[in-house]
């Protein structure tokens, strides 16, 4: 039996912190004064009091959470979330469609940034401060949500840990979740006031450099400007928020490392060498491109856009400085490549994880060993330890159901009358939590022209892609629903 | 030690054949008179001396025979045969360049059908006889050849089998291979006979009858006319070449089954389930849309076109009666992604292979069981049998080195300033061996475009993609050659 008095205690807790959020930003409405105020204030009402009436009323619910309720919880909080969160889009006007509205938010809270907007600058800054704060929420998620708060109802956690926690391997950064829950957050919160800090001494205003920061360490991509980070012409700004991407993309358990003074165990992390050296060998090939071909003229130039569009897309967090996609034909496809990889595991970015595609290369090249030594055991390492072939077989089928589900999802966007490239580019984009895609929806363009019905089918996409599939596909297995 | 003279004496031997396979070319040219005659002539005599030199000097090799050995045979008879069997084209002006001479012969040989010609029907009759030849005599290629060959030489040719027959699973038919090879040579031989005499019996003359005929039972694509089978338009044609493409792009031991009245064990077999489930499946999906979005206004024809268009792709023929491009986008990312699957293992068509594709799925399907249950022992079975971990660990393998090789190949082909649609198709079609692709190498365009260097590289890819790669890596692996 699913303990359904339980999910619906959490669940009614879970609202009220997300009304709490929404007061917030009646904070910022209020200081700036403009038309926003009420409709935050009435949605912090609405998800309080509902949220308050669901806990209230389950609060006897008896205290033990199965694994199966950990899936539910993790699939339902992002869809309810983002059913609340776009009350104040929605009451306010500041979009009026009731799709884009759900679009803007799923798309937020799964720090994805794909967006329906035309003229952002014309939102008051109440409305684009929750834009940027349910990035911020989303980013950490549930890794920090279940950590923190599930512990504190006197349940153990573990079981979401084992649904949640993004990529295969889950190194535990201290025995009691609740701590390393804790600790986590702090340092999020942490780089997000330094980023900031930084950006504010740049060419931006606090309001901006709190918004940027936001998305920054959400690996979200929701920019206060139309034009993106391009906006911001300074070469500072452009490297600080380089800088904060590549920290977001990274294992935040290596941060929690590196703060305490272990910065040889980051680099002995075999993940992130992979990560850094992979970002570092694609950007000089890019810059070397974008030089060669007279797509930029100036070395620096070059140099910087490689790595913030490189960096912004294996992080998944889509901020653009310039379009891709006008550049020589060759960059746009090693672009388009670099939405398939995604941030390392244990980071707020999506995708399919820079851990799963080593691994699959590393098995591919033993595979090729063994073929010459077909009677040797040669186990594929990783971290120096033996990978079972356990992990081997999950993370395939991990991958085999990624691509499957973007096949699948092509087909059902060209019925829309969309290219290949325009269908690949929004499936890719969304399932891997990016921002923006190819063809139509490419990063000087945007998701508003895209019919409601594929609105909510890339929605629903974004929400399998943070889930890491797994947790979704499961909830729609008949398996799953069997005792 | 490598046993080298023993190579040389194969590919002398192979040489030899190739020769006498000219001789059967200059007697179609003899028959129409045309001016290619004295050039059959004089590249048998190029072949047939340096192929009789090789063997008479390298005779008294020891005829041991090692799996490296096999490697290295199967991997070169390809290239060897691709430049002495150019020659016709080359020396007889019907190519005039050497680069294109090559491409078009290795398209011929690994059956796959990408052509650099811009007038097929200017060319005179024993040159087009020669093109669907070798595509013939690739199409059951190394199966044939090194089953029947080798073993008249008195090593056994078990290790030949291991590198080359296609797919994963190698069922044997009979334990003596040279039996075998024999049988499959005549099933092929009955095939291309009576496909032949349908043909003939339709619109077709005898001449282009058998050389659709050798084109359609090697999956490879090469038609006589520019326009593909589109030039011929009666329906019964049509259907009797979909009919052969579904045949030949199966399992040939089911064939030599069917044939002796074993019908239900055709249906027992698994991978050939998936197979024609998959074609039906698709192909009313294809009928429907083309039919529904207006392209096609008669169901007939939709089905038609649906049909051989889904045939010819998934079988890697790539003949073509309708240009996939012009259709409503679903359907060229439906045909895009056919690419993708190719023929049956044990075939002669090209591609990943619906075996592995369906081992693949499966294993994704499991691992979902898996996932609830997490105590459970749930092996992936196919043809009722478990499948080994290693097995599923090497299909991944091949899916993986497969992919990778499809993006590193497609920044190159853009490096020549092909975009993402004409890269990516170009790749896909090369190493799939299958014949068009996308953008502007579609089914109503041709390779002639592509600079020189870009014609080596795809060549190169149709030889890994024929080869099933692990063949080709294994060439350029340093443990390889390691004692």
């Amino acid at each position: 039996m699913i303990n359904g008095r339980m999910v619906l205690l959490i669940m009614g807790l879970l609202l009220v912190v997300e009304g709490a959020f929404m007061l917030l930003s009646s904070v910022v409405a209020a200081i700036y004064g403009e038309y926003d105020l009420p409709y935050f204030l009435w949605s912090a009402l609405i998800c309080i009091s509902i949220g308050g009436v669901l806990s209230a009323t389950n609060y006897k619910a008896e205290k033990n959470l199965g694994k199966r309720e950990g899936y539910i919880i993790v699939s339902m909080v992002w869809v309810v979330f983002s059913f609340f969160g776009l009350l104040p889009f929605y009451l306010s006007g500041a979009i009026p469609s009731f799709t884009d509205a759900f679009f803007e938010t799923m798309s937020g809270f799964t720090t994805t940034g794909s967006s329906i907007l035309n003229d952002i600058e014309a939102l008051p800054h109440g409305i684009l401060f929750w834009r940027s704060l349910i990035q911020w929420l989303g980013g950490m998620g549930i890794i920090v949500f279940s950590l923190a708060i599930l512990p504190l109802l006197g349940v153990g956690g573990m079981q979401l840990f084992v649904a949640e926690v993004p990529g295969p391997v889950a190194e535990k950064l201290s025995p009691r979740i609740a701590d390393t829950a804790k600790r986590l957050w702090v340092i999020y919160v942490l780089y997000t006031v330094v980023e900031t800090l930084l950006l504010w001494v740049g060419e931006m205003n606090l309001f901006d450099a709190i918004c940027h920061s936001f998305t920054t360490m959400a690996t979200g991509g929701y920019s206060t400007k139309q034009a993106s980070v391009a906006a911001y012409t300074s070469p500072y700004t452009q490297y600080i928020i380089i800088i904060f991407m590549f920290i977001a993309g990274a294992n935040f358990t290596l941060s929690y490392n590196a703060l305490h003074g272990r910065v040889r165990k980051v680099f002995k992390d075999e993940e992130f060498r992979y990560y850094f050296g992979f970002v570092i060998l694609v950007s000089v090939l890019v810059a070397g491109v974008l030089y060669f071909s007279g797509d930029v003229n100036n070395v620096e130039q070059a140099v910087r856009d490689a790595l913030f569009q490189v960096v912004s897309l294996i992080t998944t967090t889509g901020y653009a400085t310039a379009d891709y996609l006008v550049w020589f034909p060759t960059l746009s496809i090693i672009m388009f490549m670099l939405m398939f990889i995604g941030g390392s595991a244990g980071s707020t970015g999506g995708g399919i994880k820079v851990v799963r595609i080593v691994l699959l290369l590393k098995n591919a090249y033993f595979e090729l060993k063994r073929l010459i030594h077909p009677n040797a055991v040669i186990p594929v390492r990783f971290n120096s330890k033996a990978v079972s072939p356990t992990i081997i077989t999950n993370v395939l089928a991990f991958i085999v159901i990624y691509m499957l589900i973007v096949g699948v999802s092509m087909i059902i966007m060209s019925f829309m009358g969309y290219d290949l490239n325009t269908s690949l580019g929004a499936v890719a984009t969304c399932i891997g939590n990016i921002g923006p895609g190819l063809g139509e929806v490419g990063p000087a363009a945007n998701f508003a022209h895209i019919p409601d019905f594929g609105k909510w089918f890339l929605s629903f996409l974004m929400l399998i892609g943070r889930l890491e599939i797994f947790t979704v596909v499961l909830l729609f297995s008949p398996h799953f629903w069997k005792n």
